[in-house]
């Protein structure tokens, strides 16, 4: 007996945490001293208003905890881990706002044999003790096909009537007109659920099992197993899948009024995904939400809520709370928004050929090429042996470009160019180098300047940009250290002496080891090339 | 070949389909045409004012796209799971905030060598364009005790400078004064965190082994192993681990900046989680966010972030921010707030003992206690069998009750004591709709008003209260029908013509199956013994 007890502590252990944490993280909450009761810390604002009471079972965080504050519940009772609180409790949180001033208690209960009960009798308690009390049901489940003796469970959708009902109270509406309010608007709110996992109670097995890649419609919210089991489809699919049954008319529970072309509705989903759900049934979607409101302990998975909504409806879900859980919303209609911005095209003018540069280019090419198996070879003393492979990519690519396009005159533009191609077809992180070295170069040679200061200039910029953007120790990059150690000693200097700097700047790296470091001898022979193309030319 | 193509394209699917979820259910959101990159749909309130560009891989939802709004990030940029973006689609978003007249673009960028290289890039490509663009690199990892060649990891520290950087750039700042204040705050921000379970990248194999029981600590976004393993704690001791981790002057990473006595520091945790974190080592304690921030695919684990805050930082902390992501927090200091609230007492007055009350009752418990096998016996015919033993529980829970109390005159009292005993010792459902019976009755009869008439109307509010309570189909309780079937018939009569009939709905039930339904027989006996105690004391 001991270690179930054990187990059964823990589980309870978890859920006081819980709920100190979310109170003690929460400027407006507070918790009822000897109950599981998270309340609004200014009870003061409740006097002379309708004060909401919600709650259940543990397990769901952030519900309901998270949805108390001003414009939305007034208090929230947890039980343990999937357990219906105890009435002591539901009758404490009642008694609390009554004595805070509140001029009549909502109890909103989702519907569950235990829920129902044990609310039902704090609320004949708290009638004794002279509070004027009332309590409405959420049973929007979507997954019965068939009627069942307990009736649709109260799923996500409850925490829109925790929204509606707390913008009400908070207008000044009475007893009676809530609840008016939130049973007609109960009439229109359905969800589906479906998991991709089970979850386990603290300290038990899992509920179900569900094999990898399958997945399962119509669960509820307490590792109950759902009524149907498919293979997982992706997201589009699967709200297809959910919005047929919770609309078909065969089903005993399928969503309730019109789901026809030109209804408003809101729609909660209860984890990150896709929210192409309805307009192409015509439906207008007024508002999504879309985040962790309504969890079921660990279990992957996501339910959908639609709820019909007129203007009255939507004000009231637009209008501010401060409980903590609920999200940051546009109150801009979903439907018939334009989402998509057209990029800024990058402006580019015909030029003619340079044909100085297109030589030294070539020349470039065709030495990567040849020296493609010398690189490897360097390459797997000390990593993948890619190292020529790589560069070779890099110069087939520039030789295709080159076949089909003129070479600009500007340097810088001809080192833009040259920067994209190589890192679009380099690859890796040697591109993604070359290609910053190139960028930032760019900028320092134009057609009207580009004389030897600055190329010069043009380097620094390259080898800063590949300090800056390399990663927190370039020095132990040998392709940074290669253009580095050139361009510290080149000033002002010559690309000639540049490049024959850069050249020994090899030999220096092959002193200290054993072979030369593959990328060092690339950049060598690269700046190599260029040079005898110019002198060739003289 | 095919087979591992397909996977990376369901795992590139599923990033477009969240981008487009996000954008879809979020007002304020628009993509950008060809580019994954989620933008303000109010491109004209960026002019003039610093737009701020953030991303990296993605599997980290809701970052960054879900910090995208006025008062946050201006865009944000996606790479494929857990890969950098193109600097293509990097660029493409930094001209987009120029051209809608951006006075300056600034990155920030998580410290991944990918992210430097990419934004770097696309940096120096638009500056190429005459775009003033400044890059700052968030590198708070807590986790290495040495140092590393790439250097701290970037973690969800990050989206705090999106909020305060969000708020200067709201605010007109220069990209200068944004980017100095931003590089002070990033000294003062450290995060820690523990997974309780690896992650997949869709298609692939997990990340790592991690036994059930075990945790990982310092760990990365990307499914990268910790550095220490160690079993599963409480909440308290985790956060105490991490944060003894976190502050370890001998840890090359450790928290920089004081966390002594008075310092105020801004906590964000990555899931729902225990807050009581750093009072007790004397730290003020000013905000703390408490959700799903920064995530690694379906990793369950918390990340633990501090950031030291001013006054300055906490007005830009709380300024209003439309980023659907971003919670609906209190700006009230979370440290020194008291937050538990006692419950109301409920007033009981001293009283007489009611000599009738007392024999009835005994009367009563002697005779469940006489019925226990016999109900027990009829139980096991349909149920569990424990029928007579649970109403033989109550039976003692009264009979000790009335060693030491006082038996009110008032019936509506004592009912209510009744209600409680049974809810608290007998238990179940069967407690719950006794106790529910007697609580609606109990404020029926009163010392002054206890005669047939209003025991009757007693009676009826019980049985509506089961009604009610008791689930959607309440004919199907049989308890709730033997006193349904009575009440509905009885009218204003008598007490005792009550009993007589309540009796004969149990032959009644008794007609209808081969066995008498044990907890109608158990209801009927209770109300002879009621009555019998009645005539014996004429």
């Amino acid at each position: 007996m001991e270690p179930k007890k054990k187990l059964i502590n823990s589980a309870d252990s978890c859920v006081d945490e819980a709920l100190c944490g979310l109170v003690r993280a929460s400027g407006g909450l507070s918790l009822l001293k000897g109950h599981r009761v998270v309340l609004r810390s200014d009870p003061d604002n409740l006097r002379g208003k309708v004060a909401l009471l919600s709650g259940g079972g543990s397990g769901h965080e952030p519900a309901h905890g998270g949805y108390v504050g001003a414009g939305m519940l007034s208090a929230a009772v947890a039980g343990g881990v999937f357990a219906s609180p105890p009435p002591a409790s539901v009758l404490a949180a009642i008694l609390s706002l009554h004595s805070a001033g509140a001029s009549g208690v909502l109890l909103i209960v989702k519907n569950y044999t235990g829920d129902r009960l044990n609310f039902g009798l704090a609320a004949e308690q708290a009638r004794n003790h002279g509070v004027a009390v009332d309590m409405v049901i959420v049973a929007e489940d979507c997954a019965f096909d068939q009627p069942s003796k307990a009736g649709r469970r109260g799923l996500c959708g409850t925490i829109f009537i925790h929204k509606l009902a707390g913008a009400l109270a908070e207008e000044g509406c009475s007893l009676d007109q809530i609840v008016s309010k939130v049973t007609e608007v109960l009439k229109g709110i359905g969800t589906l659920g479906v998991s991709l996992s089970p979850c386990s109670v603290p300290g038990c097995l899992p509920s179900f099992e569900l094999p990898p890649g399958d997945m399962e419609l119509g669960l509820g919210i307490h590792g109950e197993a759902g009524i149907k089991r498919s293979k997982v489809a992706s997201a589009d699919e699967v709200v297809k899948t959910m919005m047929d049954h919770m609309t078909n008319p065969d089903s005993q529970s399928h969503l309730q009024g019109p789901v026809e072309q030109g209804s408003s509705r809101c729609c909660v989903e209860c984890d990150w995904q896709v929210s192409t759900v309805t307009e192409s049934r015509g439906v207008v979607v007024a508002r999504v939400m879309s985040g962790s409101f309504m969890t079921s302990l660990e279990m992957a998975g996501v339910s959908l809520t639609l709820m019909r909504a007129d203007q009255e409806t939507l004000r009231l879900f637009d209008a501010k709370t401060s409980a903590p859980a609920w999200p940051n919303l546009s109150s801009q209609c979903v439907s018939g928004r334009g989402y998509i911005t057209d990029p800024q095209a990058v402006s580019t003018r015909p030029q003619d050929d340079a044909p100085v540069m297109r030589k030294a280019l070539e020349k470039v090419c065709s030495t990567l090429l040849e020296k493609q198996e010398e690189l490897n070879s360097l390459d797997r003393a000390g990593g993948d042996g890619d190292c020529g492979n790589t560069h070779a990519q890099a110069a087939r690519a520039v030789q295709e470009w080159l076949q089909d396009h003129v070479v600009p005159g500007c340097p810088g533009r001809l080192l833009s160019v040259l920067a994209g191609l190589v890192q679009e077809k380099m690859g890796g992180s040697s591109g993604a180098l070359y290609s910053l070295f190139l960028t930032a170069a760019a900028g320092h040679v134009t057609e009207g300047r580009s004389n030897a200061a600055a190329w010069a200039s043009a380097v620094h910029a390259g080898t800063q940009a590949m300090r800056r953007y390399g990663g927190a120790d370039p020095g132990d990059r040998t392709m940074v250290r290669v253009v580095v150690v050139d361009a510290a000693a080149s000033g002002a200097e010559s690309t000639r002496n540049l490049t024959a700097r850069a050249g020994r700047a090899s030999y220096v790296a092959a002193e200290r080891v054993t072979l030369p470091d593959p990328g060092a001898v690339a950049v060598a022979a690269i700046l190599r090339a260029v040079l005898e193309s110019l002198e060739g030319k003289k």
